[in-house]
């Protein structure tokens, strides 16, 4: 796709996806690293380098052989790298001056602060006692004591808990320059891919929440469980703090979310991301395309780095090496027999607590994503979660419509809906659920509706029909209201009260008595996502228009008095 | 994943494709082919095997590195694999008696029918003139004449028109063992792809269209533009098909649609097949992953063969060598450019017509799916397309509700509706179409919407209001009425006007007056599938309860005397 060779500092898992990626568009990739790295085993092509990225030589040749160096470790020579890119010769993506800045987390704070992005207060410490207690005079206990170099997955942070502490805080990060940062309480832990293009655009990958165990990446959930505005909010903050560097790729930004709202930026990486794996099976282009096509100039179009289908959810889970050699095959064994989990795998032999691989668990809600990982982890799963597993449209038992009724009076009237919901194969639920006799019933039913996957309720209710209005008023689901006809006032008293409902909560509201249009209304609504639904109403239609014209065939030929 | 070893005959794109999904799963590929083949390039692994699939010898040295040998082209030495297979060491699948049987192509459909399996008549034909009338006396003209052995992308075929091309068609097909086939006079070619497991078990994948240009497979379309009950059938055919041979791996089964709505089998190819690449990004699982899956006898889990978001379309478009060196990348780049398109080159140097990759377009809806390919082809995009293609909610302004009213004296009440939409983010359109007054233009309004990419028509009316179920009757869409209230009898008339639909075509009715009820409607309808949506309607619902609370603390507070 394009003839320019890319080289890359390092061939560990992240390196090998890049490769991965660059392989389907038939661009050329040059590996530094140790001899059959993970990115080496799955790249036959001439020249790789055996070495360290950190090797001035080693680089030296790397270069030689390319037209734009990238990194997936961002522990590597950063002056060497601007020498480079100084001989104009060979681009180096993202800039040296970046990776540099990046590398030593005290000066990256500074940068960040300077830009007026929200992140945590930072004072710089000297490696004595004197200079830890300094720093937990001024921000107080709990502080995090870190080295500003080479800290990664957590290996430089210690947390300064007391005073009492500061000894074997200042053993644990013993000859390391130090910085002191004021503690954050969160309560989520935020990710954003950011892609910064050539030319300085930025586009924002969703807003994922990172959960860690042993200061290691274990989960990533895509969108993060939080309120919406959050999701919004880190987005911009992510964007807002990649436009301060310069050069272009992808960059994994971290943040805390704090328990008052407030979002401050953690660290960043200048290279793909743990927390973007999900967006392998999860978006229309993963974040190591991205940074392929960002680093070449090739093109990033609308939209390329949302869910590819709005709405779905994914949680990747980290295969991290078990305690007996290959233990963690028997997670990647369970992940194959999993509808819609994808395992990917690096060619790395196995070592306690090594990242392995990696399982993406793509999904139409996150409830059900949940299921599936409880199901991968072998971790007990909740009856709602079990429920929720089977959602997906068409394709199980999972009912799609609930049909309810005030009393079993109703149901000879309901039934007439029921079938019609058979007939066209959409799973569905019966229940009595009463307003009036079982008010605290129907209060679950209509707040657990959507989070069970229903996607539209039929009431059907007579007298003073109260059902179909109390339900919608609990539900952001539509719901459909049949007014059943009772033996006084021919069911208009049920009509008005169910057609009637004030501004603010609808209800479709049918004809009287016609549970078969409250059927076929639901299957509308499906069918305005569902084309299997849609075209089955189609066909629906189609037939009614037969079956008029047969009998207008029959009256015409046979004349009316005959008919 | 699995520590055995698995061989493959032939390093071209589909070799290169299994290559890359074992890779993902740490499943040890070696690879026969020549040197530099496309699988060869992406698999730094040791101990590939240079040569050719056909060669005895090279065969032997492939199985001794292995504990599974598989195929990815069935031009093999069938013999030499059956040998293999007596020893005992090492499995072939799928088992060398079936390639056998499906090399020959007419072996195969001699199989076929012998099992009950709808395909078109076949005879032998003595390779002479004479034997070649004689053929055309049986089945009548055209016909197809056939090599039984080595056809590839219809290199092997010939159409006998007349009698007259007798002779071209001999020396066409000069020394090959000939068969007739008689003529299948279909409207569209379908194929399935099918997963037999190594208990015998078979899966199969969604019935997909093919187009071929110059007996060559350009574009698939999945599933098929043909009505559900062939897509069905198709699937239910290639399954039986497949279920009559022997051995373990995914097998590409093509078939004609005939005009008469027959289908019959056209012929089996027992590997990954081009008709099956959509499934990389369409389905849960590739057909490439579900190939390595089923010969390694690693789980196949429920639903692996579906789409991996129901409802959803894909199209797959062949990148061919162009006339000019590399002029094919003009395509690739423009997909590049197209979001929701997935580009995958083989590693090939070019050359006209050769297979350089293939482009996977995955889409909410066919028609969008559509208008990515014309973008991608450079064909001319119809205005319809190229309104489909924003289809995707929130992402565009293409309208997903359109709110129509007889009559502009029906705008005060249907744009208090209007408004509630627009606060709430959602894409609509407003129009006057009146039943009475301009009854072809709501015909063409309501024929239209669906296709449109509307997800929900608002349609207000008074009076012998008509609108709403008239525009019901003819769209598939959930229809929402609004009954206007006139200067007589309160808007009872227009209530029950709408109301009051005879089974068969539901509308959607709200109280009088009430649009605001009805856009709220159409937001949960669409946020029963779109997450966003309905994450608003919650925070709106929420909000209506925090002002009641507070009205009630001033009540409450203040005393009812002063509120």
């Amino acid at each position: 796709m394009d003839s320019k060779t890319l080289g890359i500092l390092g061939g560990g898992q992240l390196g090998r996806m890049m490769v991965e990626a660059a392989h389907r568009l038939n661009v050329k990739t040059v590996i530094l690293d140790g001899e059959n790295s993970p990115a080496k085993q799955i790249n036959a092509l001439d020249g790789h380098v055996n070495g360290s990225f950190t090797d001035p030589e080693a680089i030296a040749q790397l270069a030689a052989k390319c037209d734009v160096l990238t990194i997936e470790i961002e522990h590597v020579n950063a002056n060497v790298l601007e020498a480079i890119e100084k001989q104009g010769k060979v681009a180096v993506h993202p800039s040296p001056a970046t990776i540099r800045l990046i590398q030593d987390k005290y000066n990256q704070k500074m940068h960040l602060i300077k830009h007026g992005i929200a992140t945590a207060e930072v004072v710089q410490v000297e490696s004595s006692l004197e200079g830890l207690k300094a720093a937990g005079a001024k921000f107080g206990y709990p502080y995090m004591l870190k080295s500003r170099l080479d800290a990664y997955d957590g290996r430089g942070n210690f947390v300064v808990d007391t005073e009492n502490d500061v000894e074997a805080a200042l053993q644990f990060l013993n000859n390391r320059t130090l910085y002191a940062e004021k503690f954050a309480r969160f309560t989520h832990e935020l990710a954003v891919m950011v892609v910064r293009s050539l030319d300085g655009e930025v586009h924002s990958y969703p807003t994922v929440e990172t959960v860690q165990k042993n200061n290691i990446c274990e989960r990533v959930f895509a969108p993060a469980r939080v309120p919406d505005s959050f999701l919004t909010k880190a987005q911009l903050l992510a964007e807002n703090a990649v436009k301060t560097f310069s050069g272009a790729g992808i960059f994994g930004v971290e943040m805390f979310l704090l328990d008052d709202g407030t979002i401050l930026l953690n660290e960043i990486a200048p290279r793909p991301h743990n927390s973007g794996h999900y967006t392998q099976d999860g978006c229309v282009t993963s974040q190591f395309e991205a940074h392929v096509r960002a680093v070449l100039g090739l093109p990033l179009p609308k939209n390329f780095a949302t869910m590819s289908t709005p709405g779905t959810s994914a949680i990747m889970l980290n295969i991290l090496g078990g305690e007996k050699p290959n233990q963690e095959l028997e997670e990647c064994k369970r992940a194959l027999e999993t509808p819609g989990a994808i395992v990917h795998l690096y060619g790395k032999s196995t070592r306690p607590n090594r990242k392995m691989g990696h399982v993406n668990i793509i999904a139409g809600s996150m409830l059900e994503a949940e299921a599936k990982l409880a199901r991968i982890t072998g971790e007990p799963i909740p009856a709602a979660l079990a429920a929720a597993e089977g959602e997906v449209a068409g394709t199980s038992q999972q009912p799609l419509v609930g049909i309810i009724m005030g009393s079993d009076s109703d149901l000879p009237v309901m039934a007439v809906g029921a079938n019609i919901l058979k007939s066209f194969g959409v799973p569905f639920e019966v229940k009595i659920v009463s307003a009036h006799r079982t008010p605290h019933r129907m209060t679950k039913y209509a707040t657990e509706a959507a989070a069970r996957g229903l996607k539209a309720i039929i009431a059907g209710a007579g007298g003073a029909a109260h059902l179909p209005g109390m339900v919608a008023a609990m539900t952001s689901l539509p719901v459909i209201g049949v007014p059943v006809k009772g033996s006084v006032l021919d069911g208009v008293d049920s009509l008005h009260s169910i057609v009637q409902m004030p501004r603010g909560v609808p209800v479709a509201t049918v004809a009287i008595n016609n549970a078969t249009n409250a059927a076929l209304l639901a299957i509308r609504i499906l069918g305005a996502f569902v084309p299997e639904y849609r075209n089955k109403i189609d066909a629906y239609n189609c037939n009614m228009e037969q079956e008029v014209l047969k009998k207008t065939e029959r009256l015409e030929a046979g004349g009316y008095e005959k008919y």
